[in-house]
């Protein structure tokens, strides 16, 4: 059919291509842009920063379920009404936002169903990964799921610069704990023992590391511990 | 806009609705509906049976991603191409699908925009789930994560029966160790500590458990173990 706009062999389509320019939206490091209280009011676009997205505990506990960061989406748990988690987006720094009412979206949809296939591709995209972090839950040990975690935010949120280093934002240990799913003392104790075999370096600037070198290491220790025990 | 239909104020809206009869196809136990060899062709629906989703780890370990049966839609990983991924779509039993390609969802798409938002809020719904799981895996014991998997299951799969019980298809300790994500002997030592607690019952031929009681026990014991070490 000719009024079919095939997607299938390019990569990811964008959901802007189908989407007109809505108002900019202000936040400040540490505000929330949604959670338990305030619920998405639609599906938001990063013009500028970096947005965390996290889940709280009964017990107050914190687990990071990803960080997104300019030209990505995120909010799309507005479509499902009947959500009862307690998810929250939150300010990683000064943020700049767009943002589209699910009413907008159905209405764009009903005149370029591109629109929804894109965001549909987006998401699906979203569960495989969100099937891999299930797969490293169930089969990784803690210094393997950090490894995997820092390919994941490298690879996202990184910039190449020389010898095949990627550099990217500093990522507290606390934040990679709550990650990896574990304490904030362990991860510091991982961290150190990367940082003196030189897989990665960092600063309160920045983490520097070699992805390929840890992607190697993935596969040379397949399901096992990449550090000995009490190896530090 | 009179020409769009809102499902905001509906739970879900069903994909079904938008989509014609496709021809049905049969897969015996224990088939690969679709796999690393042979990726997914489309989107499936289950008209009969039920059908395990799993990645397979380099090391040979499956860790099961969920279960789904009649009514249900799987494969929409192939709406992203670039997909490298292990996952795996077997028949549990003997099971009826009916399935479309990628090109025919498009063409239906174009005519009936609705049918691409029906399918990512179900995908959305799905995310939710994956969500939910990779909290309990960064915050929970085994014990907590084996009774949410039991809650899960439950509620998808089972059937209401007398004095608030519900019974469900029988699913092995291995396959709940692969849910679960840890070992076939652990599964079984905790799955023999809910049977003598009365938390549950089961036999080959099913599960019956009280989803409420499963319930309450969580909420009781809120980030620490159900079951003390040794306790058995």
């Amino acid at each position: 059919m000719s009024n079919v706009i095939s997607f299938q062999n390019r990569d990811l389509e964008d959901p802007l291509e189908y989407l007109t320019r809505a108002a900019i939206r202000d936040y400040q490091k540490g505000q929330v842009i949604y959670g338990c209280e305030q619920p998405a009011a639609g599906i938001y676009l990063i013009i500028d920063g970096k947005v965390k997205l996290d889940r709280r505990t009964d017990a107050g506990r914190q687990v990071i379920l990803d960080i997104y960061h300019h030209d990505e989406f995120f909010g799309e748990s507005a479509f499902v009404k009947s959500a009862a988690i307690a998810e929250y987006a939150v300010a990683m720094c000064s943020v700049k936002l767009m943002m589209w009412t699910i009413a907008e979206i159905q209405e764009t949809v009903a005149r370029r169903p591109m629109l929804a296939l894109a965001l549909m591709q987006l998401i699906i995209k979203r569960n495989m990964d969100f099937g891999d972090r299930i797969e490293g839950f169930a089969v990784d040990p803690i210094d393997r799921r950090l490894v995997r975690c820092l390919i994941h935010f490298s690879e996202r949120l990184g910039i190449r610069t020389e010898n095949g280093l990627v550099e990217m934002m500093p990522l507290t240990h606390e934040l990679l704990a709550q990650y990896v799913g574990t304490s904030r003392e362990i991860m510091t104790h991982y961290m150190n023992i990367f940082r003196r075999r030189q897989y990665l370096n960092y600063s309160r600037k920045s983490i520097r590391l070699n992805p390929d070198l840890l992607r190697e290491l993935l596969g040379q220790d397949c399901g096992h511990d990449l550090v000995a025990k009490g190896a530090a």
